[in-house]
């Protein structure tokens, strides 16, 4: 029997199926063009029926955030994957024992602590691990600076001794406080000279270093020259969010995953309706706030997934969303009655998704549910 | 074999269960001197485990925020619920289900269409259904006014007609805002009389209002007089946080979760430590933020639990935490090594918990492992 979104109880997530593959072929083209190999992020979705959309073979190449997020992509026959925090001795066990079974995971680090912890097990195990030093180009997080020559060529030298320097990488995590195309453009360039200028420095030194993996949705889509890069990584794109569409990357209407509430009531007095799902669903993500324009806890969409005018999630509790219209604009709120529905855009896609255990799959224009997608947090 | 907390995987949760235990006894004994029965609110924890310990009977009683709350207390034998999101068809619909399986759940409601639907629900199924009247005494969220006694009658009235008025409800959301005991106190003061007066306007007009229900933390601890209230509720005390204790409901050696980390990397020129973790695990809650001290992402301690001086997981990405000393503050970076753990108290337990599916019990003290409990998500 068919059945559409009005028999599904609420809060829920319910993704675009329509919208995502849209995604998925946007960014897959626009790096054919470039000439670069994709490896997307499984983060975002945490979902095996997702992650075979968006790599380009069953078996990968894959990026995760989690041990867990091995073990799961693995088990799904993801053979090819780079597992992207910076790696410690706990980790380093349990991906040793994953290689073991013929998964090709490869760590990243950024220390000689950690150069000479891998090149250790990798004597010991007898596996020639591959690491990824990872770069710091624009401050963010974690990293080498890439004009470091010195300081790469001694980690790689460590690493020399058991393991393998499978390349370079760095993460373009600034690039989400970029605003505009001009800005995102120069991001990316910064990026791909940091991550090209950090490979020669371990050339010049002697050191191989096949692969030089750029990343972020942001620079993947703004890149207009990737000399010298391998791969790029990306995780967000599939769905996008509020904060891309604030960045520029993205528009409203490409955004593929939107939490589905229930109308509970309304405060009239004071403008509000008040939903079911509240910062629970959507999560506390409030990516926005330092955008031009914050869109609150997401941005109100009838069922079809049109906004309504101004129409935002202006508060969250638990399980409840408040809904009013912008401050200082002077849209209508929406005639809506008790047990009304209404699809929420959310500020971040990673975070909103990450509240549930599933996604219930439509096609762009239809409440017809397609597909049912299990998804997997914690670690 | 004994196991300690070093031989778990990281991210995870640590639950103190000395401290949990004793959070709750401080509660009980409160509440016993004041005579009033207590709720407690089952959507901090989420776990059977947890719950066994902070209901005063198997069966309850008990408050929940989601349907999925209802089925899983209810299958580990929980009777006496009340479902604490206004009510609308879908979800009555489920709630009559579990009450002909012999689930005493009650619904809350605000408004006439609310009452109307729920009267003809129970009119169709022959099920007194119970209701609850919320009350919005404090501009917080939903509700009626308490001294609108036109109105608190009329959706009286339209209950009579099938269905039961079990009394009225209400949340002090915003004592989440208060700062100090005296503003707590009045605070407390203010919700009491407010339920009062609308259970009087409600027996004035002829209803019976058996129950006269108050609720949150901040309130439940500071109320001085509870004359005329029959229960309390309060969710988030059976863990704390430090927005409870930036607000003075409780101290920092209270908070009985925290969130174990492993230290992956430095930066040394920012002043800065990176730990696996991130938003992920502490979760996006920045309750913090607007208190007059700002805690980050959380406060950072060891591993048996005491705080570094003045040191706080200043930012966090997906799967990363960045702990550095508070701005303005020359406390020293401790000298920590690749793999060393941490353990951080979180803004937010409700919040954090969330995003974890196992709590690791400790008792105070102590590194060995005394229970795994698991916990649910979800809806």
């Amino acid at each position: 029997m068919t059945r559409t979104l009005q028999d599904l109880e609420t809060p829920c997530a319910v993704l675009d199926e329509t919208r995502m593959q849209r995604n998925i072929d946007r960014l897959r083209a626009r790096l054919d063009d470039l000439g670069v190999r994709l490896r997307p992020h499984l983060k975002t979705t945490k979902s095996v029926a997702a992650a075979r959309r968006v790599m380009p073979t069953p078996q990968g190449p894959a990026m995760v955030s989690t041990v867990k997020e091995i073990e799961q992509f693995f088990a799904a026959g993801v053979t090819d994957i780079t597992y992207g925090v910076g790696i410690e001795p706990a980790k380093l066990e349990r991906i040793v024992e994953f290689r073991r079974r013929s998964a090709d995971v490869a760590v990243i680090l950024d220390s000689l602590e950690q150069a000479r912890l891998v090149a250790a097990v990798a004597r010991r195990s007898g596996d020639v691990i591959p690491a990824f030093i990872e770069l710091d180009v624009d401050d963010h997080r974690s990293g080498v600076k890439p004009h470091d020559a010195d300081g790469l060529c001694a980690i790689a030298a460590l690493l020399a001794d058991g393991a393998a320097l499978r390349g370079v990488l760095t993460h373009a995590g600034e690039s989400y406080f970029c605003h505009g195309k001009q800005a995102l453009i120069e991001h990316a360039e910064l990026k791909r000279s940091g991550a090209v200028t950090a490979a020669e420095h371990l050339r010049a030194g002697g050191f191989a270093c096949p692969e030089v993996s750029v990343g972020a949705t942001p620079t993947a889509h703004f890149a207009r020259d990737l000399t010298g890069v391998t791969e790029v990584r990306a995780g967000v794109y599939v769905f996008f969010d509020l904060v891309m569409a604030g960045i520029g990357v993205c528009q409203l209407d490409d955004i593929a995953l939107t939490v589905m509430t229930t109308v509970i009531g309304h405060q009239e007095d004071k403008g509000w309706i008040i939903t079911d799902g509240g910062w629970m669903a959507m999560s506390r993500d409030r990516g926005t706030a330092a955008q031009p324009v914050d869109q609150g806890y997401g941005i109100v969409c009838d069922m079809d997934g049109r906004p309504y005018p101004d129409l935002i999630v202006s508060g969250a509790n638990q399980e409840h969303c408040i809904i009013s219209v912008r401050a200082g604009c002077d849209a209508a709120l929406p005639d809506l009655s008790l047990g009304d529905r209404l699809r929420i855009l959310p500020n971040h896609a990673c975070a909103t998704a990450a509240q549930h255990d599933r996604y219930h799959v439509v096609q762009d224009g239809s409440n017809t549910l397609t597909g049912e997608w299990p998804r997997f947090y914690a670690w």
